[in-house]
């Protein structure tokens, strides 16, 4: 139905109303007096807008035609759940329909029966005021079509609606993922099905399970129960638990990679199979962080004969092509101390232990292959002679991937995608796979480059706080990932990663809700504005970036170390932060003439100038709060130093150096990291200070 | 361990060190410089707080000793798990030890198999800086102690602990419940588990399951399964899933008590066995709110053959010795209109409606004590020769409660419980089961009043916003039944429900996250700035009061009306507007001198008079927001009024009449309801008006 009434339809006829309007984010988020711009994340291959919208209310039914499977339905089902909670409407037909529909879903055939890499996952969807046609060759698209639906329901003039749109998509890459390290601390799985469903939200179609580390292993293992028995502190996932969590995975599109990382990072295994190992036992469980000393033992048959069992124990569970037996860092002190492994390389001439290590990744790639699976491994497993199968993940980056394409070989960028490491999602959003040493290679050879997989590392990250450190930022991977390789406008991205931030709330995802449940661990009974004095410092700062937290820690971390202190509890990227970075902008882009800005950021100021003695009260109290006292004693000196920038602005002239001097010294210091937090708005208010000063900007 | 070096230990130092402080609630909230307040709710019997504190870390461990059971075992994992949510300490012993403890649990005896009513539930809880002992004659006793215990664990100057403390606590009264309407709005179990952890966490014991209703019969029936199947759409629990409720509810020491309402109330049983009606059918699951005309025949014998069987079947799923058969508001329409009844009642000397309920009453009851069950119903079941072992629970007030416990009848008090009519925590907390005409009572009479109930009716009530309707709010109804009658401080109240509200949070119960979540919805797509204007409009307003909703609805509401709206979204008890609130009456009491506090009533006005501007975009994209756009523009005219107030004040000369007529009229007119929305903050401008007028606290 035509809603001609609506503001949308209204503003649209005075524009065009015939010519199909061709969108891109970035014209659509500079448009915003035409039409909202859409929110779809990640952004569609081709979307052409139309004019008027298509009414979304409680008639609504979807029908399915060609070919179906139980999986389509479920999709359907979970569609209208989904879409019930966007509107409300609390009986949505309950599957599908038959009959004519609100939205009518045409899938040509079957996918695969266990998802293949490369399948197809193309869509079109065609919105009318009538009606929406979702056409796919396979359930695969289909389901990630309903998704871009549902990005597409808004409130409108009148009620929920879709806009008119044509939408053409596809994937550039055909691997998208994100791994999760669940052996450094374990995550339910409750909290890995909800981020699964935040994953087929943005279209992402690999789930790399990283289950055993130093510290911990996470499968059971029938075969070798002392695996899991010994290995876990009794927190691993039984056999029949990885089934059901496959077949949800499979429901969402998207396929489970295992990942058993050897010869290193293998601490676990050993507490239970030391005889496994380079060095003599016993071994416990790790609780540092690092790269350590054990590893198995390259030069022990039994080793390879134990291997050759638990692979194929685990083929069996995992259906995928893929198995990733990681191969990264071994320090090699356990083997240069062992005679025997010293006394095996002269016997093969193995040289180093890198050669060492390549011995031992081909005997367990054989293992694989035998086992009827394909090798992912870090870079380390790419070594001369490597079957052409296997898949390359790069934590190195794209210079590695191209010569490994170079040479024939399939990868996936990680480097770039390491989400534990604190970058902002813009920063994140840069990486393309393509780029770099990537940009020179043939078209043949760009094939070989899969696509990324985000990293979820969990040295600092429990079931608390992991889909903080996920979301919203892998949304922006993704659609580096899906998205063509022209859509980069960051602003139109946070904007679209804003809101579907606010849908995967809607997901039960907890990476907004959780942060109050932790400040209030920090600050006990505290009054409402001690709360609110604790949350204006906790708003404005992050965690320090990429391995500066070991660095700057107070104490050794461990696994047993409790993520309770404010750099365990705020997001890893400051939203306040950036907004007040925009304002900032908008202020100076305004020459310093914007009256309403100047106001906004001098009251921010004041907050922050006045806040730390607001605070001191529950510093007193609770040492999770005196635990960030300089860093509010900073936020104090900054609103201070904010002030008075304003001030000289205010005044017309230009600062004299020694003063530009003076300040610059003070939000230096400011910078330093405090309680592994950095303050991030000092960065604006130098802007302030620079253009204040005699050749800044706003300075007479 | 003795942590004098802390704060709290050095204040206390220098005012009583050897003599133990007797607390009261008021008494901590009006010496928080001394020390924190015990955020406990409900506040126990006695309270004697002493210095110092016992350190509470990784090495916490509880032991058992004395009677054990499995159950308690339970309480002692689950108290582990919620100690580590406060505290975040990762491997906190996963159960009891046997060993010397931090805290150890004695208890002398087990409780009933199936809970009873009036069973000891009483605990004595020692702190002290070595440890803590927990000692109960009941499980019950002991699992309240573990809920008072992680009420006292806060983060303190060097980590977290528990202040050194005696308390000797029983509650005042043995029936401390909430109803439960799963009939209007269907709430799925997970939802109605989340709530029941609340329940424990503030020490209720009564879950009241009112089953079956007008717009949906909630269980399986095997013995009658068209009550289900056709009464339901297909939205009940099964008896398997309510048994495992019910064993859910056992292990945190509360009673689930069953209601289906009959002979009125009951439009879904109807669906599936017209038979039992009093007219002709046949009937559909009813949409609308209200007292419908069906009604069971309670002259056909076939109808108590149908209930012998039924409550028979339904006996045995619920091991609770009470059995609640509702009975409440028939209209007697369709008795009226039938032939046969009004021969029956004729034959047999029935002069009303009413007399005829009796009778159907009383015949209910018969078959609810044949099948070894006691019978609760609402006030219209008290009728003449009803025997001794029934409880009332009474919707008419203490009057009606009075009056039967003056004949000897047990009863519970609902009326000023009602959490659905959007009453502020304060006014359901001045409601005493012991006030009005129960006072009078003697002691003996006054025993017959067994405690009350918060009932959730559930007209504009779903899984989404239950929480927020039930929550915080009911914690000071847990207060009023458990504490001594003396415990009345409203200030200290809120400031404990505060700190509760919090903690029932890390229970994963919504009451707050999901306002956000019901926000976006209504948003869409916003800015954040759009987001937030929208939000500053929504913490200051309330759902009207009492039956105001269906008196000002836009159009008849129903149970397939979307619940959307942000009526629907906004918590029954704004925050923001009570502080607010308390804001203007400390302002007042400093007659208007206080600087600080004018100057944040200014900067609040002026977000107020601005933010409709600032909503303007987002009225026009969505109908939702459309929906308050009176209310957004009556915020910013209060914003205007509060600002001319503040001038007229801060002129220092009395205003005159005229200017005070003027103003009150323009308030008032802002007081009438919008969009079924209160502008709740127009009350306390309007003390500053009558402040600022001759005669008024601040004129001169």
């Amino acid at each position: 139905m035509m809603h001609g009434g609506s503001i949308r339809g209204i503003l649209l006829l005075g524009t065009l109303l015939v010519t199909a309007l061709m969108s891109s984010p970035s014209a659509n988020a500079q448009s915003p007096q035409a039409q909202r711009a859409l929110s779809l994340m990640p952004w569609a291959s081709s979307v052409r807008q139309g004019s008027g919208e298509l009414r979304v209310d409680a008639s609504f039914t979807v029908a399915l035609t060609g070919h179906t499977e139980p999986r389509l339905e479920h999709s359907v089902a979970r569609f209208l759940t989904q879409l019930n909670r966007e509107t409300a409407f609390p009986n949505l037909a309950k599957g599908a329909t038959s009959g004519k529909a609100t939205l009518t879903i045409h899938t040509d055939h079957a996918s695969k029966e266990i998802q293949e890499l490369g399948e197809d996952e193309s869509y079109t969807l065609e919105v009318t005021t009538d009606g929406a046609k979702l056409n796919a060759p396979t359930p695969l698209g289909a389901m990630h079509g309903l998704q871009t639906f549902l990005q597409l329901v808004e409130p409108g003039a009148e009620g929920f609606d879709v806009p008119v749109v044509t939408i053409n998509d596809q994937p550039r890459f055909p691997w998208r993922g994100i791994m999760f390290d669940v052996g450094r601390h374990f995550i339910p799985l409750d909290v890995l099905r909800r981020n699964v469903d935040g994953m087929e939200a943005v279209k992402m179609n690999v789930f790399h399970w990283h289950l055993s580390e130093n510290q911990g292993f996470r499968i059971e293992s029938k075969k070798f129960p002392k695996l899991h028995e010994q290995g876990s502190d009794n927190l691993y996932y039984t056999q029949d638990e990885v089934r059901d969590f496959i077949a949800y995975c499979r429901e969402r599109g998207i396929r489970v990679v295992p990942e058993f990382d050897m010869p290193g990072h293998g601490t676990a295994w050993l507490v239970g199979y030391p005889e496994l190992a380079s060095g003599p036992g016993p071994y416990q469980i790790e609780r540092k962080w690092g790269v350590m000393d054990p590893a198995m033992d390259p030069t022990n048959e039994k080793v390879y004969k134990f291997l050759d069992e638990f692979i194929g124990e685990m083929a069996k569970v995992f259906p995928d092509h893929f198995f990733h037996i990681g191969g990264d860092e071994v320090n090699g002190k356990q083997w240069d101390a062992n005679a025997k492994i010293q006394e095996f390389k002269k016997a093969h001439n193995i040289k180093s232990n890198e050669e060492l290590q390549a011995y031992f990744s081909g005997r367990v790639q054989k293992l694989v292959t035998k086992h009827g699976k394909a090798v992912v491994g870090w870079d380390e497993v790419f070594i001369p002679g490597v079957p052409k199968d296997i898949v390359i993940q790069s934590w190195r980056g794209q210079a590695s991937l191209a010569a490994a394409a170079a040479q024939g070989y399939r990868g996936i960028l990680s480097n770039g995608y390491y989400i534990d490491l604190g970058w902002s999602a813009a920063r994140h959003y840069a990486v393309d796979p393509m780029g770099g040493a990537a940009a020179n290679l043939t078209p043949e050879q760009q094939k070989l480059i899969l696509g990324g997989e985000a990293t979820m590392w969990s040295e600092y990250v429990n079931a608390q706080n992991v889909d903080s450190r996920v979301w919203p930022r892998s949304a922006a991977i993704a659609e580096r990932l899906w998205s063509p390789q022209s859509v980069t406008d960051v602003a139109s991205m946070y904007m679209r990663m804003n809101a579907e931030s606010a849908r995967l709330e809607l997901l039960d995802l907890t990476h907004h809700s959780y942060y109050r449940a932790m400040l209030q661990r920090i600050a006990g009974t505290a009054s409402p504005d001690e709360f609110e004095a604790l949350k204006t410092v906790a708003d404005v700062v992050e965690p320090v970036k990429d391995y500066d937290r070991e660095k700057l820690a107070p104490a050794e971390p461990t696994s047993l170390t409790p993520l309770n202190r404010v750099v365990d509890a705020v997001p890893l990227e400051s939203d306040d932060a950036r907004r007040f970075g925009e304002l900032v902008d908008r202020f100076l882009a305004s020459s310093c003439h914007d009256a309403d800005l100047a106001a906004r950021l001098r009251t921010q100021f004041i907050i922050w100038r006045d806040n730390d003695a607001k605070l001191q009260p529950l510093e007193q109290q609770s040492f999770l709060v005196k635990d960030i006292s300089q860093v509010s004693q900073n936020l104090s000196a900054l609103g201070t130093a904010g002030l008075a920038a304003l001030d000289q602005i205010a005044r017309g002239t230009a600062a004299p150096a020694d003063w530009k001097t003076s300040q610059t010294s003070a939000i230096t210091q400011l910078q330093a990291p405090r309680a592994q937090l950095l303050l991030v708005p000092t960065g604006a208010v130098q802007k302030l200070v620079d253009a204040a000063s005699a050749g800044g900007s706003c300075a007479k």
